[in-house]
């Protein structure tokens, strides 16, 4: 039902012809659409202060002109043929899909997204809240979801954490910008190391943010960290639980080393804890943060557990810092959704979260072993990296290779796959990115055979 | 269920005994809190690769020594007594709210939010929308929304809008805050004209987007244009629709003299279209944008019409701007939420929303009527001003009154009541803003009467 916008001017008389003439001229320049219903002459009447006889008589007048159509029991609608300005309506211009199996390297399987058990979530939030938690909250987070996320992070994570030291985000990109925005705000300059490669599209984020980066090389055991205290910086942001793109899981030594790092020179990590929910192998790795909760700032979100499309994610940090970037969060939007942090609070409280990704771990880890078989078998010049954990296998290719000649046959089979080239800050060997969450591993073979076939000919190696 | 963290040593043996050991460290560490649930023997076995009956051994072990409960039929669960670290999770700690009338008196009646058929909407979105609307979708939102918002944007706000003009935001103070950014990052600095007094929460958002401002009186027309053009600045920010804390509508001729102002020195317009859904009196007035869309951004939210809670909200801009704004969210967030996003596309599509809100507008009118009344029996010293719209009254108290001493008791009877004196750039004459969006209207009197009897004797006059 249209709410209508009808300026009326009493000093004039004729209003019913005001009204008409404003309702025709809204219709002739799109503001009202074909179809659309038209209140009731009750209803308009009352909102206007005009009797209702005034409404039915512009109404009838448009009825008779062809700009409304009446139906008894379906009340007034805007013609479908009415004219139409040359304002036309855009079509719906959204990115177009077709069948894949992947839109990033780093999506999740989509698919699988609980869809009834988080409606069930939803709904028991908007059958049971009291309505003054709908109204402006505390922009660092509703307290139910902050509580049992640090009771997630503690169990699952082994993180140090409490729930003032938790600020709900909205996603691992908002958590790293507004901690650079509040670091770079306390030392006026934030020399930022980051991993070289690294996540690209975190680059322009995070110079907005006003950093100034470092990049640092990461070898097979992840951030080399002899080359970071050699460059020198402020802070470092890393991925140490399955580095992007390369995949790696920040060995022990690396670890301790960086520690030892932070430790001296009272730098900061910010820790991204990418990927951390699926660890294939034997032996899980706890968050960095659980070892110095004074120095690491830890993000994470529901992107790869859940949906990227529910932008929720949170960060850690010590309670003065988490504070500082509550207020920031505050002077740039006033906090997240309500609605779903209370629904992911639910999720996690009755064992939803936990569950689902029990689920996809099993599921995943089946995806992945099709993928790293069926490149074994049919592409055996290019080495699998970097699948101990996460949603995505790093391709080594042979020396010389052309990453495109790759990536292109593999896109149109539908395949997430992203050349390695643009996320390098210095040139390395070529390589790509693969993702198998959301390549069937019954349909492995026959992709990866695909590809074999396509690139016969071109210049792999 | 819980999601367990356990490291395991192949190499020391032992394997039950670990398993063991890290769960009853986990449990004294607080990261098990009581009552959690711990996964089936079957299902931890399979994770940790383990024989079942190992993870069976080391709960076994654990129920002996009391940290953990088993029951048929339940499962294992932490015991309730378990012993806790000094760690303790912190309780809950959110604002406490007491039965009122209104939390600020910019806050619409809570109470009404339509529950069911936002849930309806929801559950419309989770079991029909395809898989891949889920994942990293358009930071500048989701083209449903943007062609359903554009069309109700052109219908009852007389906007000259299409869907490529417009930015899906999380409300106003995002909007705002990233017209800011991307106009200072144009010109390297912004003189941006703010209204004297406003609304006084948005200045660090101001500031923090890098703006430099401009204080320009209001009176009770609005916005004083020739001061405005005296003092010079490269953009204004505006609340023509219902000034806050004034509560004025811009007049005719002022709106006029702000447009030539903006033809005439290349200034941009930033229009907070801050409650305009609610217009009480005879003639709506459409929004600025639509009289200049090349020289005005406009800015809006469902805040008022459904909740502030939902964080959602529009900029409506020049293509190219949008565009601009567009990239400026992709580098801070990422977008907003998307479920939210199309729920509100299918609230609009179906007249939801202009139901709900011809229905609270009856309401607030209601509302606002006993309020004025009973101020104007019980309190007549006090001027009631600014409510031809929106959800709150400007009370002019008495010269030299303390605006505190109408304040205080104000809330202690439950009313959302805010001085005005925090509000000015300048000094000026005393007064309250009062919301009327939850004051029922049979309880007006009473709470009005109430008030003047626990001011008696303060110095009000």
């Amino acid at each position: 039902m249209a709410d209508l916008h009808v300026p009326i001017n009493r000093d004039q008389g004729g209003i019913a012809g005001q009204i008409a003439a404003e309702i025709r001229a809204s219709i002739r320049h799109g503001r009202l659409a074909p179809g659309t219903r038209l209140p009731a002459s009750r209803d308009l009447a009352a909102d206007l202060q005009v009797s209702r006889g005034v409404v039915v008589e512009a109404y009838e007048q448009l009825v008779a002109e062809g700009f409304l159509i009446s139906r008894v029991g379906a009340g007034t609608q805007v013609a479908p043929t009415s004219a139409r300005s040359a304002m036309d309506v855009v079509p719906a211009s959204g990115p177009v899909y077709s069948p894949h199996y992947g839109h990033r390297p780093t999506s999740p399987d989509l698919g699988c997204f609980p869809r009834e058990r988080w409606l069930a979530s939803v709904r028991h939030v908007l059958t049971t809240m009291p309505s003054d938690v709908f109204d402006y909250g505390d922009p660092g987070g509703v307290p139910e979801l902050r509580d049992e996320l640090a009771g997630y992070l503690r169990r699952v994570r082994a993180a140090d954490v409490r729930a003032d030291n938790l600020v709900i985000v909205g996603g691992v990109a908002q958590g790293i910008s507004l901690a650079v925005q509040v670091l770079t705000q306390r030392s006026r300059r934030l020399r930022l190391a980051v991993e070289d490669p690294n996540s690209h599209r975190q680059v322009p984020l995070l110079l907005r943010a006003g950093a100034e980066l470092v990049p640092v090389p990461v070898d097979d055991q992840g951030l080399v960290v002899t080359e970071l205290r050699a460059r020198g910086a402020d802070a470092v942001l890393i991925t140490p639980a399955h580095q992007y793109p390369t995949g790696v899981v920040l060995s022990p030594a690396r670890r301790a080393a960086l520690m030892e790092w932070a430790a001296e020179t009272g730098g900061v990590v910010l820790e991204d804890d990418y990927d951390a929910e699926f660890r294939f192998d034997r032996d899980p790795v706890g968050c960095l943060q659980g070892l110095a909760p004074a120095r690491v700032i830890l993000s994470g979100s529901v992107s790869k557990a859940l949906a990227p499309g529910l932008r929720l994610g949170w960060v850690a940090a010590p309670a003065e810092l988490a504070e500082s970037m509550r207020q920031a969060r505050g002077e740039l939007d006033l906090g997240s959704p309500v609605i779903d942090q209370y629904a992911l609070a639910h999720f996690l409280r009755t064992g939803g979260y936990d569950k689902h990704l029990r689920r996809m771990r099993r599921e995943y880890r089946r995806r992945r072993d099709a993928l790293v078989k069926a490149v074994a078998e049919h592409l055996p010049e290019v080495r699998v990296r970097g699948i101990a954990a996460g949603l995505h296998a790093y391709l080594d290719l042979p020396p010389g290779s052309d990453e495109d000649a790759f990536v292109r046959p593999a896109r149109e089979l539908g395949l997430a796959a992203d050349p390695v080239g643009p996320t390098r800050l210095t040139p390395g060997p070529p390589g790509v990115v693969v993702g198998f969450a959301r390549l069937p591993a019954h349909r492995a073979a026959e992709v990866i055979q695909g590809l074999k076939v396509r690139m016969s000919g071109q210049n792999i190696d």
